[in-house]
């Protein structure tokens, strides 16, 4: 076994999920995962954890939402399941990132709804989301096998420790401000953060952060005036974004454009109110992941981007009584921060053509 | 997809589990089995069941279990998932027969005590366990996995609703009938089945049958006399055994032999006081089996033989207040009843030279 997958599977169990003796672990294992599940089972087993392994099939998932017809009924043996465990691991890495594509989408809305307490149950867990490199995942990449599992390793097994204490650094930055710029080609964006709480999304639950890898401080603006130009291109519902170009007002969206994707945008956009709103400002810190490989769990982490949601805001950035966008959606969309852009926070640069102040130097 | 694939699956849900909307399964997919996994999940999802797929891999369990101190915590997670679903449905057929070898004894006792109440619950439900053909499969039967395959379809799609009504008439006789004997090229033995009940099994919960394929129907003997060879060889505990002989006094066995793994045969005698008693006498039915594959839940119901099992009866067998043999163990030996054999009940021969007298017409 690659030595990878071993540190891989350690820096789940202990950085990401604290997993101690006598916890109950369900562990979802996708089609092409067997390998990970195999390293993290003997991690749970030294730590004295039980485990059950579920198999999370997109293949089986898609037989079975297409033969049924579309009343579900609740699934109250998983969310027994969900109840008693302690932690949840999801190990994805299928073999068809489209296999289910032919599932009708009502169908799919229905079955969701149907497990929202099951759902709910396994997101009271500690649980954490994974991903193996898959031969699947190379390929939506765009990269050979090789390469994308040494994109996903440099992403996955960082000094995280290290990476929390210099993004909790920048989340006292953000808490304490109240006005964050952006600065860049097509970009001169200004957002209201004053009374929200950013969070250190350092890969553990210890960090109320549940991706592996992550990797970034977010936080929910406020309002936002001005224009943005999203350059790193990203998919939505299926269809290629490229140089999306958002104007707000009183922090909306009034105009847009994109060289490829347009109507995509304009559909997303016209989707409910706060979907012309923004939920998120992300800040991406992982040095680990260097490229955008068309999945948004790695691209919003790449060192030396910035992105936005339009949509939904996560409570965790909302002081009590207030209240963000409200929205079906959450949508990243990135912009890389290089050669001429900045970030500032209440006047003060935080970070200058790709860089921090504490990287550069250029606050000393 | 393998037409016989679906078959299969349909035979599983429909005549086997007998699942209606509304029933929550769960269905344990072994690591060569998602062919099947997925035909199961379109047939469950066509009825209206929920679905919550395990992954059964010999892989992660012995990476769990080889890391682990051998000090197990119940899995009472696993337990609430068993205790509220209403299905549990096997599918076997890994990638190695032997992916567990080296995972001590005593680790593995630890980890099976451990998992008592959560196997008691499971086994509380409708429960089927039945097997997808694999090359592993193939290779520890000697054959090929074309060859295989069309063996594990002709032994489990039978006509099961006519071999139900075939061994249901067997079933009363073996019921109605107060002494066994058995005749053939070193076989004289007498048993008293008096006042113990057959059970028809016929490879569905409606016949408290657990096993696709089945097709025997067996009982429990309270005593035997006399000797008999069984000329079908099977694997006892990772040793051959070939052409083992037994000799019955008063219910025990006095004197053995075999012609390869009569150590193992003395190891197994050995186990207990219940181990030289017999627990099961079986009349294997199914005519898809005409082979043995050196898997017992296919060999013991391969028609033209009966099996004996020394060790442990079942409960379904004993009239209320009676008690059978107790013992660690429940190993089945087979012998065939081919040309000059003879399967007697109270001087009336039931089959001869491998054929019932309803087949062969030798009663007419």
């Amino acid at each position: 076994m690659d030595d990878r997958i071993r540190a891989h599977a350690e820096t789940l169990v202990d950085w990401s999920a604290r997993i101690d003796a006598g916890d109950e672990v369900v562990m979802r294992v996708a089609e092409g995962a067997h390998d990970l599940a195999v390293a993290v089972a003997a991690e749970l087993g030294a730590r004295g954890a039980t485990l059950l392994a579920t198999y999370g099939s997109d293949e089986v998932q898609r037989a079975y939402l297409r033969a049924h017809d579309g009343e579900f009924a609740p699934a109250e043996a998983e969310r027994a399941l969900y109840d008693r465990a302690d932690v949840f691991l999801s190990l994805g890495g299928g073999r068809n990132t489209t296999a289910t594509a032919d599932v009708p989408g009502d169908v799919r809305s229905a079955y969701a709804r149907s497990r929202a307490d099951a759902r709910e149950a396994r997101m009271a867990t500690d649980w954490v989301s994974t991903v193996h490199p898959t031969r699947s995942l190379a390929q939506a990449a765009g990269m050979s096998y090789e390469a994308y599992a040494d994109f996903v390793y440099d992403a996955v097994l960082r000094d995280w420790a290290s990476l929390a204490d210099e993004m909790a650094a920048l989340k006292d930055v953000l808490d304490d401000g109240r006005e964050v710029r952006l600065l860049g080609e097509g970009t001169d964006l200004t957002l209201s953060i004053e009374d929200r709480v950013a969070v250190n999304s350092a890969a553990s639950v210890a960090y109320d952060s549940h991706n592996l890898p992550s990797g970034e401080v977010f936080t929910a603006p406020a309002t936002a005036e001005g224009e943005v130009t999203f350059d790193v291109p990203i998919t939505v519902q299926g269809r290629r974004l490229r140089d999306a170009h958002l104007v707000f007002e009183d922090g909306a969206v009034v105009d847009f454009s994109a060289a490829a994707g347009e109507g995509a945008l304009a559909d997303l956009l016209a989707t409910d109110d706060g979907a012309k709103r923004l939920g998120e400002l992300g800040v991406g810190m992982n040095r680990g992941i260097t490229r955008p490989t068309d999945n948004v769990l790695f691209d919003e982490k790449m060192a030396g981007t910035v992105h936005l949601a339009l949509g939904r805001a996560y409570e965790a950035c909302l002081p009590a009584g207030e209240s963000g966008t409200e929205s079906a959606i959450h949508t990243d969309l990135i912009t890389r921060m290089d050669e001429g852009s900045r970030l500032v926070v209440d006047d003060a640069v935080i970070q200058r053509d790709g860089l921090f102040r504490w990287e550069d130097g250029f606050d000393a």
